[in-house]
């Protein structure tokens, strides 16, 4: 069956009105902005974004439907024999930068690539995923975090979530610091392996399943009391994540060698970062149990 | 002539201490602090850092010594046919972010290079430069800087300024804000072009000459008032500083790739950085006037 390119758009549209909607009632005082853009001859894109609400401190959700005559290599990673195709790709990605420490930061992302070669049948594939990053681990909400992503997994084989759930630990992962970004959840990508319609459905699953994954967080933690210090940690921590997104996401990577639209492709940087030389955590405090017990990969439904 | 890496190693190590006095003084409130460290059989270093001084927020001069048995990618950028050689760095970084707006960030690196395989003759280079990266624009501020960079290259002949002037301003740019990072400077990898002796005269004129580049600017600049609004510019310009480092700069990634020292790397990141999305700021603002007037190349010695 030939891709239908049509029906993904739609879906991915429906899914971004309701990720900012339903973030927006979440946050209770933010409005979330909507930029429509267009590049002649490389497609276009829809960026809402909000900036300091009274839960998200910046959060931005991006529809992209781009095309070129040169897909880059960061898009070609495992199949090198693509390098040069032209391409579609069609994507939403999402990006929760929460104000309160205890809130962590959220990301997903699902998209879908076409690629072609002269006298070759298109090639075509899903990527996705989703995956959190708290600043103050709880181990209930990493539980919850996990349950959600095997149940968006579970219609499509009990393999699915742990191969997913592996690949986003080794996907997440800072090798330069030896440590996850985060918590994980699921990471996929160059995913054909069953019919268009299946993977369509899989890729919905996992979109439609992050709300229920997330909000539930949101609202358990985002009365939670916290000083200066948390603040100060939570900014610090922020660093890795944009250590992670210049340094190693392969989305990033791929938006800015293609020459997307930076604004967009950057909105996932956090507001506010700090770094400092050689910071020496208090032993056993909660901060550096962050690293001990939380960013490194652990089977959280066997808890 | 064989390189003589010991001679090289007290002239880095001079200058380093150089450095830190010379910065500690201009600052008059901060200390540096310092850090040796050891890698066993991949070399070590010397880490000097200070932070939240009077006038600087943060500065780092790293000193190290490493040798492998792979060059990495990066820094075998024109030198491909080096890759897999066994090798050996050794090289002196400075980075200062000052508080103050209206100071301008300075970076500068010098540092030598041997590469050996079987049976081949060592093949050496020198690299390293300076470059300022102003918030706020000053015309005499460039003017002086480019002066004196030009003073460092007069020795070698005519050609060297304009050459390695144009080399920075081509290195420090940001491909995905089609911005470059600073006011640019000197920049130059690959040096062998004269012999051992002269090449090494070379980078230390380049390292001799980078504090009467700065310290007159820092001075100049270190009292003049400024509030919220600078502050919170400098801050959301820093991110600029932050994507280079990360996704361009060379010596971040060999670093990075080698797995270097990491606190030591990164020790050039800001210590407190913003993003905005799509940050509009008004037109004819000093805030605009910097893009449009400074992050361009120009001849400042024609000025």
């Amino acid at each position: 069956m030939s891709p239908d390119i049509s029906t993904i758009k739609h879906y991915l549209l429906t899914l971004q009105a309701t990720f900012c909607q339903q973030l927006q009632q979440a946050d209770g005082g933010g409005e979330f902005v909507t930029d429509n853009w267009q590049r002649s001859e490389q497609g276009g894109g829809r960026t809402c974004a909000l900036a300091e609400g009274a839960v998200i401190e910046k959060a931005g959700v991006n529809f992209s439907h781009v095309y070129g005559k040169k897909l880059p290599a960061a898009a070609t990673h495992q199949r090198p024999e693509l390098l040069d195709a032209t391409f579609q790709a069609i994507g939403l990605s999402l990006i929760v930068h929460p104000r309160n420490p205890y809130v962590p930061t959220a990301h997903a992302n699902i998209r879908f690539f076409v690629a072609e070669k002269p006298n070759q049948a298109p090639v075509w594939w899903f990527g996705g995923g989703f995956d959190l990053t708290p600043y103050y681990g709880f181990v209930e909400d990493c539980v919850h975090w996990h349950r959600v992503a095997q149940t968006a997994c579970q219609p499509f084989g009990d393999e699915v979530y742990p191969q997913y759930k592996k690949w986003a630990d080794d996907y997440f992962y800072l090798k330069h610091r030896q440590e996850n970004r985060g918590i994980g959840g699921l990471f996929f990508d160059d995913l054909h392996r069953w019919d268009f319609n299946t993977c369509f459905a899989f890729m919905r699953s996992v979109g439609d399943h992050f709300l229920p994954a997330y909000l539930p967080i949101v609202e358990r933690r985002k009365n939670m009391s916290y000083g200066e210090s948390e603040r100060k940690f939570q900014c610090y921590r922020r660093g890795r994540y944009v250590e992670f997104n210049l340094v190693y996401d392969r989305g990033t990577l791929f938006g800015l060698q293609w020459g997307g639209r930076t604004e967009s492709i950057l909105i996932s940087l956090p507001p506010q970062v700090s770094w400092y030389y050689d910071w020496q955590l208090a032993p056993d405090s909660a901060e550096a149990r962050l690293r001990e017990d939380f960013l490194t990969p652990r089977d959280w439904l066997a808890l």
